[in-house]
């Protein structure tokens, strides 16, 4: 018998290797921030997905472990939200499928949206045990982004394992890249 | 600035060239979660991950699209379960980042157990038009698999978007895999 044999490969687009400065300590939840919603920019900007960034940080150090962004289009792949892609990477920077270790240091997301319900689910198979979001959930949804069934009970669950949780944090400058996308994406999906 | 550049790739794991008939028409549902719950059973006896498996076909013809197991130790990836590996797989088969055809037919998910919060998720951004669930959350229970936040109004969510969702068909034979691997587990972890 003939075997299918389809290859999943990711991997960032070009741009962040210009944009990106991975020695620096990012310590401020406020850079945190930034650097998540700068990817969500960045992605619009150079036309490589929809409007959602993320990044993930060792607690304390502030070393950047990954980042992400909205891949979904650009790789013909339905599961490559900003959070999803996060997650991958930092797993394979630490060859290990969850970012909690024993010993080192906690690990935190950053996350320029409300996650889906997919990315809400892995957050918690992630190891991460922070995680910070800035549009919320009705943001998206006025740019007819769907989030799926999430519900208040759902981030109570992840509270209630170990993860805190946080939500509007720098929302306006999250809901400024979503306007740019409103804005340009007739340009987007003929591009 | 020494950029840091992580490269994902997921493949099968070798067992599935000798052990999956892509030729064949999977025309009855019994066929269908049939070959989902191999794929959970040959992952574990093949010891490349725990005991979830998967499979999405064309409605109708009975079309095999792609197969998939819970591929998260073997990869070092939280996000690899059984779902999201068939997602991807298909898509990439597909070239697009949605099963959801204008012309073409329907397609459908099978998978050994209730899908996690997670997969649940992206069964709604996936295209799929039908998901058909073995085992049940309570199963996955008992083996110490969390399932995360899903409620009984998920499902809805999904229902009311579309997707028509069966739990518990053959449930029985998908708890045989679960009990294989409880057996089994010892040896797994150590192999």
């Amino acid at each position: 018998m003939d075997a299918v044999w389809p290859v999943i490969h990711v991997e960032y687009p070009e741009w962040v290797k210009q944009h990106v400065d991975w020695s620096r300590a990012y310590v401020k939840d406020e850079d945190k921030m930034g650097l998540a919603i700068e990817m969500s920019r960045l992605n619009v900007v150079n036309q490589t997905g929809g409007p959602f960034g993320a990044a993930i940080f060792e607690a304390g150090t502030g070393a950047l472990l990954s980042v992400g962004m909205n891949s979904v289009v650009r790789l013909n792949n339905c599961t490559l939200h900003g959070e999803m892609v996060a997650f991958m990477t930092a797993q394979a920077r630490e060859r290990s499928f969850t970012l909690r270790r024993k010993d080192g240091p906690a690990t935190e997301l950053f996350t320029s949206c409300d996650p889906c319900a997919m990315c809400l689910g892995a957050t918690l198979w992630s190891g991460v045990t922070r995680m910070v979001c800035a549009a919320d959930r009705e943001d998206a949804f006025r740019l007819n982004f769907e989030e799926g069934p999430v519900f208040p009970q759902s981030l109570d669950y992840l509270r209630a394992r170990g993860i805190a949780v946080e939500t509007g944090y720098m929302r306006p400058q999250a809901n400024a890249v979503l306007e740019l996308y409103r804005k340009s994406k007739g340009v987007i999906y003929n591009g």
